[in-house]
């Protein structure tokens, strides 16, 4: 399984994704989900991968593959007009994978399908946010829905519902996700650390910080046992229940 | 779905389910979930289902019809003499209720397949809590896993393992079960209220305090309203993040 979630705010985008995959519970590794394009000043493209791992490595390949070669570079990553050309592109990739290796007849133990989340900016465009279906189509972020989250969305779900808010610092961001994803940790053993991180800055058109939080990450076990104390402060400070008499 | 939770407390047991079943989003009924038989000062026997309502209302009218009808009346659950051998009676009745509708070769939209959480105390025994599986086997809590989820059991959990204390007061349990209830109500259509709550005093061997929370219940929407503001303030609270720079 996977955690990724995508933030739409005012001031740009937020990604954050964990780094396990496992093929049953003795089969662990890390591998990096998220991925990004960028040509400074022109546009930066992100996904964030969620699903089968070689379906999902086949697509950055392939999209990847195609923004490199000259030949091949039509339709490309790196040419595509405008973010929604750029879900478009993804999705049909994507689906195009999926049912090339499906129809071969042989199944693991899995499904072969993936979800992915997009977000950026194209020069001339506003920054977009998309969640993208493994049957090729997708979905966009509005001011209504202004996160996407995949995979083992949740245990993470209740905080994010109740303190996300579109006006709020990329550091304020950052500290949410770190609860969201620290409350999925504790809780789904599929889902596992390192944490990778990338913000956005609106109209920047280029990558703006990335980071990698380990699971000796300072900040991270500061938010790790200072959210179980909060948390049992918060609950003790609602009103007590009383039966009556 | 359905969303139940059972805690076994150092001074008892509380039980608390929620009574939304759907059958598609347009076909929400409330139905009751939890079920008990007492025979005051020697025993009580509290369940709660979660699965096909067909048959958990079947499992439940086999288990009363049994206690009732005299000529069938062996085995009972009034007469088990272990809750060990509740467990196993109820296990044995829900697997055969299943096996019984399964074979038809007719199927519906979902499986047949239920879960129980099963709690109470004969006397000559310990309280004991126990989640049965369809297959008739079960498990039971311990010190270790002093609970058991039921249903749509993801988004009320972290609060549940972050803030649950064998130690903790009935008034304590119920706060937290609100708390655990509130996150799911608000994440998941298919949990709804009203609310059944049961309290089963150790060594009593009779039902304890019940109580139906409706949406319009105080306590509830104090909780419901104070926990979105304690969340924010918890999360407030948190070490902030910085950027390096």
């Amino acid at each position: 399984m996977t955690y990724c979630v995508g933030l739409l705010l005012e001031n740009g985008l937020v990604f954050m994704s964990d780094t396990r995959t496992n093929s049953g519970v003795d089969n662990l590794s890390v591998f990096q989900k998220m991925f990004s394009w960028t040509v400074p000043g022109e546009r930066l493209i992100t996904i964030m991968t969620a699903g089968n791992l070689a379906t999902t490595q086949c697509l950055v390949s392939l999209l990847d593959e195609r923004s490199k070669t000259p030949e091949d570079r039509d339709p490309s990553i790196l040419k595509v007009s405008s973010m929604f050309q750029a879900a478009k592109l993804i999705g049909d990739t994507l689906r195009e994978i999926i049912l090339d290796t499906s129809p071969t007849g042989l199944s693991g133990d899995s499904s072969f399908s993936a979800n992915i989340i997009l977000g950026g900016q194209i020069k001339g465009g506003q920054q977009r946010l998309f969640l993208i279906y493994p049957e090729g189509n997708f979905i966009e972020a509005s001011e209504d829905t202004p996160f996407f989250q995949s995979g083992e969305t949740k245990y993470g779900r209740p905080i994010l519902v109740r303190a996300f808010d579109r006006n709020m610092t990329f550091e304020d961001a950052v500290k949410l996700l770190m609860v969201s994803f620290d409350s999925t940790l504790k809780a789904n053993l599929s889902v596992g650390l390192p944490l990778d991180l990338q913000i956005y800055e609106r109209d920047s058109l280029t990558k703006g910080m990335e980071k990698r939080f380990e699971s000796y990450d300072p900040y991270y076990l500061k938010i790790s046992e200072g959210w179980s104390t909060a948390l049992k402060e918060a609950q003790r400070s609602l009103p007590n229940f009383h039966f009556e008499v």
